[in-house]
């Protein structure tokens, strides 16, 4: 084959308790198709289409590449030449794993154009140690919602059964909040305190996923390590929360490191919470795209 | 009625990362008698057997008679007089539970001869409050394994589904290790790192004792929060370590604050995780008594 298609989910991770640590791949994707080439004067050619597609880098420089570059000097080879065309549908920057799309989507649409050189595991480590954290990259090579616990060269990963009456909600405003400015807000050490409360409520928040225990839920999502230093980074965060949570929404959480806020309800109280949240920043004069989505049970799907 | 007899599981907590929020009940018990008198010059009489039993205070110090009198108070009542006789079972100040069991038997016990004037989750939030943390109490009360999240007044208690194939051996030297020095060992700040490795690895733990994956329970066991500043109070707690998982332990950890060491095995391998702690304490010259436990499943238990 010269020519491979790569779908990648979007993803949630930092859910609630679970920084670092815990993702969720969601139904919204991107899409890559990698064409080899015969080109060598030209060994890179990148187009791009969707919305925000002028903002992606077509040089050398984009992730998707440096990902595909990665996964060849891997195996100690000469990347080909190729064409990448790349299908946005994930909003950039924004806190749902746009960037771990281009990471799996590299080694991904690589690996099978070398007629699948590494086992799944091997990508997954790959695209471990090139974002840097496990909690986006592992849902969006495998889907589900996924437990990344370890370090490098040992990870267990763990499918957190996710009940489906659970529905999340992804709030998304038109800002950007950059990860490196989200990372620095937050605290280097904590109190013993409010590391146990994260731990307590990590346990708790498993237990609520699986048993769709609404109570449980309730108390499972917050969170004492990163959203109370960066909620003052996203204008609305309150008072979208408490639109969402007077709508019917069990709780609501920052998106990986944000901007986007995820709600989790029920079936039955989604479209409120929809309405709610977008009111909410309306209000405040903020855009944002507010919508359910549902938890993608296939990770990176390889199409012809 | 005016005689009522209380039975309480040992318990074992802080089980691995899950400092302060999860322990689990297991079968070994404390019985407790408590008979209404009419002696109201001495209002109090108690007796002990057991092994340790001229250790146990009986004079109005007595924890289960302070928890007996906290019941009343909270009611706003005078205590009755009344007679208690204590079966010890569970050896006292070895991390398991034994306090626990002090406390939530003479609850139990008060709340019974007081025509259960209480809930179960009133004697519970009371038990917690005399305790100071709820990770022996509740299971304690409950039985199983349990997760307490929350804060006073706002709690929320989730049963810990512990697979039949998981058995836990204890070990529990002749030794003692008071609390407070296992409390003061522990620094008051810990780094993020540290305790995103604790939130990973409860979330892991959870799963692994639902599913009895030994690959994810064997790193789920592992703990950066209390274990690494208490192990060196506790002699032997290297050799025995490696000798359980030698046999065929998938992890050890502390149990409560310790002593007591809490190996967890297949129902295969226990009786050579059993002879391989026994043998590492004695090279120690330490004496340990060392068996096998099933997890109670039914707490604290009202007979006549």
């Amino acid at each position: 084959m010269s020519t491979v298609n790569v779908s990648v989910p979007a993803t949630t991770a930092n859910l609630g308790p679970g920084f670092d640590c815990i993702g969720a791949a969601l139904t919204c994707y991107n899409q890559f198709q990698f064409a080899l080439t015969e080109d060598t004067l030209n060994p890179l050619k990148i187009t791009v289409t969707g919305a925000e597609s002028h903002r992606v880098s077509i040089d050398q420089t984009n992730l998707i590449y440096q990902a595909f570059v990665n996964f060849y000097q891997h195996l100690d080879k000469s990347p080909p030449s190729i064409a990448i065309n790349i299908e946005l549908g994930i909003p950039l920057s924004r806190g749902l794993g746009s960037s771990a799309t281009a990471i799996v989507g590299g080694l991904v649409g690589a690996n099978e154009l070398a007629g699948q050189a590494l086992s799944i595991e091997e990508v997954m480590e790959l695209a471990i140690a090139i974002e840097g954290h496990p909690d986006n990259v592992v849902p969006a090579l495998l889907g589900h919602c996924q437990l990344s616990v370890g370090e490098r060269g040992n990870w267990q990963i763990c499918q957190v059964p996710w009940h489906q009456d659970l529905i999340p909600v992804v709030g998304i405003p038109n800002f950007e909040l950059s990860t490196q400015e989200a990372r620095g807000v937050l605290p280097k050490q904590l109190s013993r305190a409010d590391a146990i409360f994260n731990i307590a409520h990590m346990g708790l928040l498993i237990r609520a996923l699986e048993t769709a225990n609404t109570d449980w839920l309730a108390m499972a999502l917050e969170d004492k390590l990163h959203q109370p230093y960066r909620q003052s980074l996203i204008p609305g965060y309150e008072a979208v929360k408490q639109a969402a949570i007077a709508a019917g929404a069990y709780g609501m959480v920052i998106s990986g490191a944000g901007p986007t806020l995820l709600a989790i309800t029920s079936p039955k109280q989604a479209t409120e919470v929809i309405k709610g949240m977008e009111t909410a920043w309306q209000s405040l004069d903020i855009i944002a795209q507010v919508r359910s989505l549902s938890l993608d049970t296939q990770g990176a799907r390889i199409f012809y």
